[in-house]
């Protein structure tokens, strides 16, 4: 059993619980920083680790693109690539190709596209996502799903959710027959054979070929990855995630939810949100989906959100979450603090000798004060992005622990007041 | 007594030793990493901390821009500011008026120039320069001089540094008249009184005013100083260095360091090299200075410079080093390892799974490879600033560990040899 989801609590629609990956165990609800290209941008592994990070999110597309799958799967996969050793998830790449490339075409098939990096042309479909998304190796793997745009009408979500139906089974078929080539076990090749990175490997590659058209070696051509009884031996496999779509519209949503769970997949995410729609809307879908989706496996709210929202979204009985606003906001000089949001650059801090929040214990709030931080980031020093994303993960990090207190808590409580006031 | 300095060993003419700061004390020769504006570029202090860094040096024209002498004066000095309790050097705003400010005018008065990020107009006197680093707060402070641009004639040469020497009898004098100002003692005015910043505070002042002309406040005018007696009573001042020139000419050196003895420092710097000339010519500069400085002060020559070079220094004699190459040359991904120089962004390194070094033992080398290294800085990632300045600054200070092991050891050996074969 490569993945296993056990809840332990439940507060209202909340739960708490934890899952176990073949690269150990999360507790959750989760918030999983984004690392994107094999890195939490400015913030070295080990801080990650003291910060009590327990699952990480990488986007393919990116790792398609730089350093390209090849170079991955060969180091042995992502977490031994970036040195990582806790879990990781990445993404399908969908979302990556319609965000940010240029001169997109989908057709039945998959998408046709050009890396936003220097306009070379890039296929994925839901088969080579998944190769790509099993030869970088991580814990939770996603199916390639179409992420429909904000607005549109509905025939044209409807066919939209269709397509990225017919795209999960797709997915699902590809990782069944491919999930053994995963890279995590043996010597990988870069050590054992020490090849020379080839014209196609790398980098080279990456850019300006079709590696996101990803197809294993057979092993008659060296390969590196073991065969299928070598990974099977070991018991440990990835897991891939069905993605719920269906726009804007709840009966799309509901169809999508009941339709994605009749394929059978370890856990459930709901995309396509938070593509410019209103909150409410947004939980309205949340709301839509999540009543359709078993109560046993994890569920996984792509892309949001505000510490505000991390916190609604669990007590609506979302699992898992990711959001690039933490970090990208710290970069940006946007703090989030007990106290509220603060913009580092303001003058009012010039001379503020206080922690950028008081009740915040992460190492930039026991050390800087926000004079300080006021002047890094007013510098254009590095450190300022260091350390405001340290502290912004360090608040997600914190918000989302003490939800899950808060989950336990309120489950014990009800428990004797149940026993006591049940009449 | 506010600055001691202790020879404990010597090897020829090299010696190991220690000196003892306000804030700690230094095992020399040291290498100070640089951290211009209260921060070296991308490493959080707990790191600097975990390296060995003894001492920083803070370059007082980047801080008196930005965010301004009165700011960090208020909050307690450069120590407090960034949070760093080890010493701090400032050098006199001289070398970066002269490298990095447009249409600079010297006189005798001293130099009138325009800020290198606005283009405000600004001036250094000596007894400004003094003034702004008593205001910062350094352990080590540095004479203002001219540093002669190279090439020069010998005439020009002789009146920079004939300037230069009047330049520290003045700087001498402000500073004997005005040393118990450093803000290091009791509350910083920030924290007691919490001032709103004035316009001409920080960054307002720092970058349209005059506030390199720095004039203590006095008293009455709310001046969060403590009167002479606090200071004196502690027993701390800094330590106020002077400075060698003499550009290129072997009679000038001595001149002028022989002249700069008589005007006696706690200790001494060798300036004005490192500016273009060939490497031989610094060494001979080097030579000709040294000799005429007396063995029981430290002597640090500003600005250089490679690993060779600093272990070179050293056995001449050289207590003291600092220079940005480390840390320059680790954001544009030039590396210092045991086995050569290493350009990281070389194709070669894409699958290379070996460690940077394999003799380092810094966490870099610890966890990461080399392919990771090349990914970050091919993909223009943060984490490769931060992953190589520390790596380039833990080759540094081991260098300069062994270094001063080995002198120890040096000392050792010869001790029981001379009694032996004393005839």
């Amino acid at each position: 059993m490569s993945f296993r989801f056990e809840i332990e609590a439940r507060d209202g629609s909340a739960r708490t619980g934890r899952f176990f990956t073949p690269h150990g165990e999360v507790e959750t609800p989760v918030f999983m920083p984004v690392g994107t290209v094999g890195t939490v941008k400015g913030v070295p592994q080990d801080t990650l680790e003291e910060l009590g990070v327990q699952i990480l999110l990488n986007n393919t597309y990116h790792l398609c693109l730089r350093p390209g799958v090849e170079t991955v799967r060969r180091l042995g996969g992502v977490q031994k690539f970036m040195s990582w050793d806790r879990p990781i998830l990445t993404d399908s790449g969908g979302f990556q190709v319609f965000s940010l490339s240029d001169l997109r075409k989908v057709t039945e098939d998959g998408v046709a596209f050009r890396s936003h990096l220097d306009g070379s042309s890039h296929f994925f479909s839901p088969e080579s996502s998944i190769a790509a998304q099993i030869g970088l190796g991580a814990d939770i793997i996603m199916a390639f799903d179409e992420c429909t745009e904000h607005p549109a009408e509905y025939k044209r979500t409807k066919d939209s959710m269709e397509m990225t139906l017919r795209w999960a089974a797709r997915s699902k078929q590809h990782f069944e027959e491919h999930k053994h080539e995963v890279p995590w076990f043996g010597e990988s090749s870069a050590s054992s054979e020490r090849p020379r990175p080839s014209p196609k490997d790398g980098l080279e590659r990456g850019t300006h070929g079709d590696d996101c058209h990803h197809e294993p070696a057979s092993a008659d051509e060296g390969s590196a990855f073991l065969p299928p009884e070598a990974a099977v031996g070991h018991g440990q496999t990835q897991a891939l995630f069905g993605i719920v779509q269906g726009g804007m519209f709840p009966d799309l949503r509901r169809e999508s939810a009941q339709r994605t769970v009749e394929l059978d997949f370890p856990g459930y995410a709901i995309g396509g949100l938070s593509v410019g729609e209103p909150r409410p809307m947004t939980h309205e879908m949340v709301d839509a989906a999540i009543r359709f989706l078993p109560q046993d496996k994890p569920r996984y709210l792509m892309g949001v959100g505000t510490p505000e929202e991390i916190v609604h979204y669990a007590a609506q009985g979302i699992d898992m979450m990711d959001c690039v606003l933490p970090t990208r906001a710290a970069r940006h000089g946007l703090l989030f603090t007990s106290e509220g949001r603060i913009t580092i650059k303001n003058a009012r801090y010039a001379a503020d000798e206080g922690p950028l929040d008081p009740n915040c214990g992460c190492k930039v709030c026991a050390r800087y004060s926000r004079a300080y931080l006021r002047h890094l980031y007013s510098s254009n020093e590095l450190l300022a992005q260091v350390l405001n994303t340290i502290h912004n993960l360090a608040y997600y990090l914190e918000t989302m622990k003490r939800v899950r207190e808060e989950i336990r808590a309120g489950a014990q409580c009800r428990r004797p007041a149940r026993r006591d006031d049940s009449a």
